[in-house]
C-alpha cells in the first residue's frame, strides 16, 4: 500500500512510521524537502524510520494510493493546494487535522466550528477526493498504538462522503494501528462533531495531567 | 436537603422525581403552576412523584438550598431571571442546561459555543451565585441513573469557580444518583468543553439509533 503523509510534525511522524513499520510504502510531504531534513529532531526520526521517503506535499499526494493531513488546522487549506488536487483527484484523504485557533489565548480555540467544521472545508476544496476524518480525537501516540490504553477498549469515529472509503481507512485503522472500534458518524458533517470534542480534549488533558486518553462511547 | 428545580420537561421530572425519592424536599418551579399542572402528561408524571411541590420559578428558587436549571438553553438566561438574582444569591445553582439552536436545522447547532458559553453566561448574569455546570453530556435517564450503563463505569464531569461547591455536586451525584466518576474539569469557563460535547452527542445518537450511552474517559 503507497501513502503519502502530508505533515512532518509528532502527527504525521507517528503516521508514517507506523504505516512503514507495517509495510506500507510511505512518503512523508514537506514544504520544502531540501530544508527540512537537516533539522535535528527530524533527522533523529529519520534515523528510526529510514523506509519512509521525503519529498514535497505534491510527491507525496501523487505517490499516494491514500493520503493523510496531518498539518496543523491553520494551514491544511493551503498545503492540500500545493499537494494539487490532481494528485489527490479519486484517493482517499485521511483528515487528522484540528481547526485550533491559537490568537484567542490558551487553551486554543476553534478557527471553524459548530455549523461547518475543516473537514467540510477540505471535501468541499477537494470535490474530486473522497475526504475521511478520523484521528482526530486522540493524540499521536494513541492514534497509532491505541492498545497501550485500556487493551484498546475505546473509541475512533469517521466522517465522510464515501462508503467505502470509511470502509478502508476503518480497516487501516484496525489492521495496521490496533483500533478495536471505529464509530461511523455519516457523513462529512459530522466531522463537526469529532472536531468539537477538542475542546474537552483539551480541558480533560488539563484536568487529567496527560494526553494519554481516549474516548469510550458506553452503552 | 431542599432542592428546588427550574423546568418541568423531561429533564426536570427526572431529577425532581429522582431527588423527591431519595429523600429530598422538591420544589418543581414552572412560568404558572395554575396553567401547567392540568397537562395531561404532567399529572401522569406527578402521580409517580407526589412528593414534589409545583410553585413559580421564584418559589422554587427560593426554597431552594441547591438549585438545578433544567430548562431549555434558548430561555434559561429568561427563567433565571423569573427566578430572581436575589433568591439564587449565595446558593449553588447546577445549571444541566444545552445551548441548543435548532433555528439552523437539524441537528441543531449551538447558539453560543467555542469562546463563550451558556455556563459563562449564567455565571455572569448571577454574579452571587455559586453555578456548577454539570450533567448536560447525557440524556435524562442517565442523568439520574447511571448505572444502568456498565455498571456506572463512565464519567460525568463538573465545571465551576467554587471549588466547595463542585464538591457539594459531586457529593450529590455519587449519593443520591450513583454516580461513580465525576471529573472536575475546572473553572466555569471549562463549561465550553462540556457543552461543545452536544454537536457529537447528536451525531452519535445518530449513528448508534439511541440516546441511552455515556461517556468513558479512558487512560
Amino acid at each position: 500500500m503507497d501513502i503519502g503523509v502530508l505533515g512532518t510534525g509528532t502527527v504525521g511522524r507517528a503516521l508514517a512510521g507506523k504505516l512503514a513499520a507495517t509495510g506500507a510504502q510511505v512518503v512523508i510531504g514537506t514544504r520544502d524537502p531540501a530544508v527540512l531534513p537537516g533539522r535535528e529532531d527530524f533527522a533523529d526520526w529519520r534515523a528510526t524510520s529510514p523506509a519512509v521517503e521525503v519529498g514535497t506535499f505534491a510527491e507525496a499526494a501523487a505517490a499516494a494510493e491514500i493520503a493523510f493531513n496531518a498539518t496543523p488546522g491553520h494551514v491544511s487549506l493551503e498545503v492540500l493546494r500545493m499537494a494539487g488536487a490532481d494528485n489527490l483527484e479519486g484517493k482517499i484523504l485521511v483528515d487528522v487535522s484540528n481547526p485550533l485557533d491559537f490568537s484567542t489565548g490558551m487553551p486554543p480555540s476553534l478557527f471553524v466550528s459548530n455549523t461547518d467544521s475543516l473537514g467540510e472545508r477540505i471535501q468541499a476544496q477537494l470535490p474530486g477526493t473522497r475526504v475521511v476524518k478520523s484521528l482526530n480525537t486522540v493524540n499521536a501516540s494513541v492514534m497509532v498504538d491505541p492498545r497501550q490504553l485500556a487493551d484498546g477498549d475505546h473509541h475512533v469515529f469517521v466522517s465522510g462522503n464515501d462508503q467505502e472509503a470509511k470502509q478502508v481507512v476503518s480497516d487501516l485503522l484496525r489492521d495496521r494501528f490496533g483500533w478495536r472500534n471505529v464509530i461511523d458518524l455519516g457523513d462529512i458533517s459530522t466531522a463537526r462533531g469529532a472536531e468539537m470534542l477538542m475542546p474537552m480534549w483539551l480541558r480533560l488533558m488539563g484536568s487529567l495531567g496527560t494526553a494519554m486518553f481516549s474516548w469510550r462511547i458506553v452503552t
